[in-house]
């Protein structure tokens, strides 16, 4: 395969693979999406949690599953994809998890861009934290029942946010997680 | 905002806003992605129509929805979304669609990419043509019931097969679909 450099930028870059452009991460070794699962209690109501923070490339705010790069932080570059799922879900949303296990990987935008998401289901959480992102990030946090994310969703459509399509995808996991393992953490 | 052209290649364009680099597509007016569903008559078991084909940027197969790009040919730049939704769905899997109606907007990868992708849910499927894609394309199309997705998805990707994020939003889309309608098409 002939690959060509097209631009070489600070965060991303574009390639060119036998002519066919791709737009790809420069800074990140993996990325981690997590599926967070609350409510699983008897008498509970299953829930996942949910963030909206600013996103520059589609111009607003973007309500999403907790989700970040794994090997982006100098000196930490081998960071194992489990432990940035971990570090990911607490800094974003406070919340720490005793299991973190890999449920499936998919493709973003296979047309155009070259990542692969980890997503990992969380359960067990206890929040340890604020959450909230770190540095210039300003991150909301959601506990949505999992009955109730579709009408949260176009309530949050209604009020001017994009839906990321991670939290479509996100739910189908979830409620299949709860299908076959019930309501026990 | 300060908009600056880092590169602008023949089908993606790199641009930092603000000094935040994003990744956007040169040649469309919109990207489409389609919920396609069959089985819905009394006593048939609801599926819904997935594709493979080869997708450069991750190297290899992957396994989609229906999908497309809208505004991309020429002479047909102001094409509607759901007319592009009918015409990549009959392309791609050979199928003309009764009822095709937008469900949801989502954003594949908010983080780097600016697109945003219009999913639409169709209904009233009859086969009409091969399929298989136009020109280079080279697409296989799958009918998996809704209740196989999973183990379809496993078994696709244990042969070395990517999965689209988008067949995972796809399924909690089509399973409420059918939830809230019933199977009558």
């Amino acid at each position: 395969m002939n690959e060509q450099l097209l631009h070489q930028g600070r965060f991303l870059r574009l390639v060119s693979k036998d002519g066919y452009e791709c737009a790809s991460r420069t800074n990140a070794s993996g990325i981690v999406v997590v599926v967070a699962l609350l409510g699983l209690e008897p008498g509970a109501r299953p829930a996942i949690l949910l963030i909206e923070q600013h996103r520059p490339p589609v111009g607003g705010p973007v309500i999403e599953l907790p989700a970040g790069l794994a090997g982006d932080i100098a000196g930490a570059e081998d960071e194992p994809l489990e432990e940035a799922a971990r570090r990911e879900l607490l800094e974003e949303t406070g919340f720490a998890a005793r299991s973190v296990v890999l449920a499936t990987r998919a493709a973003p935008s296979p047309g155009m861009v070259t990542e692969i998401y980890s997503i990992f289901l969380a359960t067990g959480l206890e929040r340890v934290g604020a959450g909230g992102g770190v540095e210039s990030e300003s991150i909301t946090t959601f506990e949505v029942p999992l009955d109730d994310v579709e009408t949260f969703l176009e309530d949050a459509s209604s009020r001017g946010r994009h839906v990321a399509l991670a939290v479509w995808a996100g739910l189908a996991i979830a409620r299949r997680w709860v299908a076959q393992h019930g309501r026990t953490p």
